[in-house]
């Protein structure tokens, strides 16, 4: 705790500070420009991959970067924040963010890891598709490709999980809504997206037309993901 | 989305690739300082806040910066995630983190600001009891003082909803974690931490000594009971 | 049921006749003293231990004296009858009582012996954390010692969970409320009281000053927040 | 407090010291005759009232002696009391008892009373079945009168919902249980018992046949309660 509370002077200080004026202007709202959902690792840190400044990107964050699907009745945070997203904010993009080397991922694929942690073996039922899909497609991966084709498989499922949610269905319907399916890669500092075209994850390339290049999620075509080099 | 985009291939030229021996040191596994909840309003970044680095802080966003009691039976996101920080990674502090101008807040405060977002509403339910003391305590304040006191008892309420935790109340009893109830003040930087000896809310002092002065928030001493004689 | 028949007649005849001015008067209306909290253990009778009168104890009683967290939107029978208490009798005091030699803590500790008992199983969930600090805490302890701390640690769980309820933390913040923490220890007819001081059970003294020695177990002291400068 | 914790000493130096191997032998287990649901009322004292000693009625009270329909899947005190009683102890009898003069009851009768009371409110919602009757068969009563009726359907309403219960529905079917539906009269000191041959609550005669008058119930006749005299 003493470095968070020496960084937090230093915040003050050498951040705050200098530039008051852009915080200041802050106080009056916020209108950021997309909501991130990710996991709750602490080597993820959006603003730092997306060089965001505060403001700019509405933050989800769990184990496993993980969207139940909608449960009527069940007071969710996952499904407030994503209301409160899409109809107080108007956010226009949507994006699931995973990870390599997820110790959620890594838990779902080897359910003694969890002996001792009964709520997060519950919470991981929800990565259970990802998991069977994996099981069903990938038997010949072990180890880390298998790891890694998990990590991809999990995000595309929580967006199906995602499209699931009344305001998303609304919002997609009405053509007001893109959804995103990402894959940072800690190894390289790479981030990977889910082209619906290629059925692949591609890099994130530098001169892209985001308009163009990372639409609508439509629903996944149903051929495996490639193993054989990519992500 | 265009900014994330080109925020990302920035990353990887002047953060990642200049600093690629400690990115890829992280590969290997996490050791985070503390867990840290807070809001998903886009202008909290935890990291920026507290100047920690990729590896430093475990992260939990949501609305409001809410942690639902504990709810045998119940997949919860959040249940998960504390349980992860807990046993998983061996975090010993927990800090709920709430801050001025929050949506949320306001949210429950004025139910009708949530009219067409049910799920948020019924989410803002865990604010339950904030509201009402408010409504019991602080009856002579409106506006923004309302809006600042109402800011400040949610943290302490969540504060109780995570004692409820299994995990927590097992690690509390053991003395081996620490709860920090926190408020950032959007308007000028500062950050306050709650201090059970004056029941009040205090800013986090550069001179402080950590260890003495945000202690563990006292239900009881750490000790455990005797078992020697008595009852 | 004979048993039971036969002395419904024999209170009209021995206790309502000869003292029917008295019954007569509580007809008007109730003005408890305190909510009890215990257990439907047979052997657990409040008004015999406390010597009260018809009309001083408003009491909840379910097996092993247990309060859910709050959970918005659930219909608990817990939730109603504690708000009853504080917003429809204007009660200040909840006293929270278990008992040594409880069948539903020994199931708590024995899983198995709830093997044909679903329900009971499920409703004792809520009793996970008391297990979860019995196992991180008293490791050492086996048998009877084991089950007594268990006893005492599900009192304070339950205490805990109470000051989720809205009702309760709105009258807590008030300082209108005091929670008391209590163990009937049936093999001596002593009642311990949990001295928040000592962090231990105690017996309750004959010459207590009951206002001195067991006030509202301390979260944080009756006073509001102050909202004149700080945050 | 005071009262009750100076009670607490009579009670030891009165009641259990003078029969201590009375209550020592307590120790050893229980043997209830009966499960007793009543209402949280403080002037409702079961032991008293049956004269009954520690060790012989198992005790399950709330506002309302309310008991919710089996609602699969949902953790509830109400439920796993009534397993507990029947498979945990053995138990072969289970009486609900309400009383004339029931704040809950009254509240059904007249919402505005728990206006500030929101989950009293919802839990009310278990009686709502005895609400739409007497608005339905009773519509001519009023004051008095339509408070007393409220309270005796209401008793039948909860044996209706007592009965989805899995584990008393399966004991019923084996013949190992009888349900006993009654009503104390606080103005008297009387108990009347339902009377399904009659479908009347009649008041518990003195030289009554236990096995013969009080059997299990039966699905109730369609015909109203008189309201000409009785209770």
């Amino acid at each position: 705790m003493e470095k968070l509370i020496s960084g937090i002077h230093k915040f003050q200080a050498d951040v705050f500070a200098p530039n008051s004026d852009f915080f200041r202007k802050l106080v009056e709202g916020q209108h950021p420009q997309a909501l991130f959902i990710t996991c709750s690792d602490s080597r993820m840190v959006p603003d730092l991959i997306c060089q965001t400044d505060p403001g700019e990107l509405f933050v989800l964050r769990n184990a496993g970067n993980i969207v139940p699907p909608y449960t009527p009745g069940a007071a969710s945070g996952e499904a407030a924040t994503i209301e409160y997203a899409i109809r107080g904010l108007g956010i226009k993009d949507i994006v699931i963010c995973g990870h390599t080397r997820c110790g959620a991922m890594q838990a779902v694929a080897e359910p003694s890891a969890t002996a001792n942690m009964p709520r997060v073996r519950q919470w991981l039922e929800h990565a259970q598709a990802s998991s069977e899909i994996v099981c069903t497609c990938y038997g010949h991966l072990t180890g880390e490709a298998r790891a890694k084709v998990m990590v991809q498989e999990n995000v595309l499922t929580q967006v199906e999980h995602l499209r699931t949610h009344p305001t998303v269905a609304a919002a997609l319907a009405a053509g007001e809504l893109k959804l995103h399916a990402w894959v940072y890669k800690m190894e390289t500092g790479d981030v990977f997206a889910y082209d619906p075209e290629s059925g692949q994850f591609t890099k994130l390339a530098t001169d892209a037309d985001p308009t163009q290049s990372y639409p609508l999620l439509p629903r996944r075509p149903a051929t495996p993901l490639s193993t054989a080099d990519a992500i």
